[in-house]
């Protein structure tokens, strides 16, 4: 049965339920993790635990909760209706995922800050010393337990996951969560193997933002929600139809924010993606567009730590004078018409496709 | 229905079917093992991934199967019978949760050998210069791919676990999975907080023993053996029983081997826990029972990276003459003792007991 055919047999009421307030979503998500994460320390080995659970919940607390979104809204996209609850919890679960993927991102690029805050393995290092660990230690240890940190939270997002919905949806949703755990690491290591050698390959830049980002941001929270509503594959394309280019808009935008962001919205220092030699769409057109003086300096910055602020300008200055800034900004316009342009033909209960206009706008006009 | 009414009820055959040989078991799950990573390598995004997928090849190439021998002797154990191919499934997965727990450990305690052969983060250093990457770069690349490629055992290690059992058994497994998990993660760190800080509490040093290594080394993977059976709590805590005390034995072990061990053999460099200042109860023991001299060279010497083979030497013979290494050697031998007692009174399959007799001297009297 398709979900057309769904949607005819169901009263109307339960065919468009009225989609809570992304307020509303927020608050039920944080307060499964709020007391999810307190049971958790509850049960931990004993007090030294506590710097673990500090910094995941400081963590927690940021953040746009988009995959959470994401997830509750393909639940409705797919016509899931009555009880929230296991819902919300897959919906947490995926924000606990998120956390994991932080943590160890940052981990591995040495970034200092996330979410305005110290990184979590910043935070584990001063616990560390707090604690009485020695001065010269701390850094090393903050990078080790930020790895287990990342790994807590891999295992709770786990647990929370396959908690909620019963086994048969459970079953449903195991192999997107496999596509979307796998692709992760796989992006992110492409990520890794590109880093401090930019090139002005477009397509390979989108390769990765697709794979380490693109996917695991948008299209599998959207289509788990899908799939613990039971719907059909039709309703699984028209999402990946609407995710993958809304997806690639969202990784863009991270890029042009890593360059032009206001570090007090994006709670990043500005340059990092410069100074780590990151290989973005938008490096990748900067160096097809620039002058031959431009790309020298382009090579020369990309991957040097030691990059003052006032280098970082005079990049940014050959990256906005190249067009490639102008080009990107284009690039996301499109990309995101093209998502909202799939949402007039598909199945979605209207309320849902409205949601999900709101969730495209969050993701691509967005300061942080 | 306890085990013991189930057996009264079973004709004798499968009542104790004959357990298959160590090897034939160590065959069925790396024959496991290759397939499916060969799968998973095909089914990956490019050959950029070959590093990741032969640095794991590498790293299950080695290693004794005890986790797997385990899982497949807690399922006899438990009255299992019948296809044993979904049980070896669960025994190969819990052997790439161990590559992940492997591949971790090394990136946070910075070692270079593991099994005899370069730790996974080091492999991945060399396939990145080998590819084209920066010297300068190679150490942080191979750190950070250490950490994605860990990621990787892990998601890899769940999916060949949830896709075997089926959804009662795996609903019976998950607490386990779920405590295993997290106990190794809380003992990693506790084991991280007092690395460096060596002290004579031996009490401690046991406590961090039992949680990063001895639960999720003997008892979790037999227990998941015996939930796959489906059998009750008495088997469950016979197996807790004898599982436990073997578990610290098997980490009392690995401290001697860590110190006193054959390089050749261990596939570890001799003195590495003194260098990183691990905490164990041989360390605790030897500052608890040494002169007030050695005393202080031991608290002077653990957590020196820089540390020559000659003051490790030294090093050995202080703890030598405390005689905390006899002390190690009989607890281990008492814990060993302690756990074989537990076997006559078990209601475990008499094949079965004989098999964890055999795994006991796989587990302590080992030199590798």
């Amino acid at each position: 049965m398709t979900v057309l055919d769904q949607m005819e047999k169901r009263p109307p009421t339960l065919l468009a339920p009225a989609l809570p307030d992304l307020l509303v979503v927020r608050a039920e998500v944080d307060m499964v993790l709020a007391d999810f994460l307190a049971r958790k320390a509850q049960a931990a080995p004993g007090p030294e635990m506590t710097p673990l659970f500090t910094a995941l919940s400081i963590l927690l607390d940021g953040g746009k909760r988009l995959r959470a979104h994401l997830c509750i809204t393909g639940w409705y996209a797919g016509g899931g209706s009555g009880e929230r609850e296991p819902v919300v919890r897959v919906a947490a679960a995926l924000e606990l995922f998120q956390a994991f993927a932080l943590i160890h991102d940052d981990v591995m690029d040495g970034s200092d800050l996330r979410r305005g805050r110290p990184a979590a393995h910043h935070a584990l290092a001063a616990a560390y010393v707090t604690g009485g660990g020695r001065l010269r230690r701390a850094a090393a240890h903050g990078l080790a337990a930020g790895v287990l940190l990342g790994d807590l939270a891999l295992t709770l997002s786990d647990e929370l996951l396959l908690a909620g919905p019963g086994d048969e949806a459970v079953r449903r949703i195991r192999p997107l969560l496999e596509a979307m755990r796998s692709q992760l690491v796989y992006g992110q290591y492409l990520d890794l193997l590109s880093t401090g050698r930019p090139h002005d390959d477009v397509e390979a830049a989108l390769r990765i933002a697709r794979y380490k980002t693109a996917s695991y941001t948008v299209e599998w929270p959207l289509r788990i929600g899908v799939a613990l509503a039971g719907a059909g594959d039709e309703v699984h394309e028209a999402c990946s139809e609407f995710a993958i280019p809304l997806g690639e808009a969202f990784q863009l935008r991270d890029d042009l924010l890593g360059v032009f962001g206001d570090p007090s919205r994006t709670g990043k220092p500005v340059g990092d993606d410069i100074r780590e030699g990151k290989a973005t769409v938008l490096m990748a057109l900067a160096l097809r567009l620039a002058s031959a003086a431009g790309r020298r300096l382009l090579s020369g910055s990309a991957g040097n730590r030691d990059l003052t602020d006032a280098d970082v300008r005079r990049v940014r200055d050959v990256i906005e004078e190249s067009g490639a800034r102008r080009r990107v900004e284009k690039m996301i316009t499109d990309l995101c018409d093209a998502a909202l342009a799939v949402l007039g033909g598909t199945p979605f209960p209207a309320p849902a496709a409205e949601a999900l206009r709101q969730i495209a706008g969050m993701a691509t006009v967005r300061q942080s």
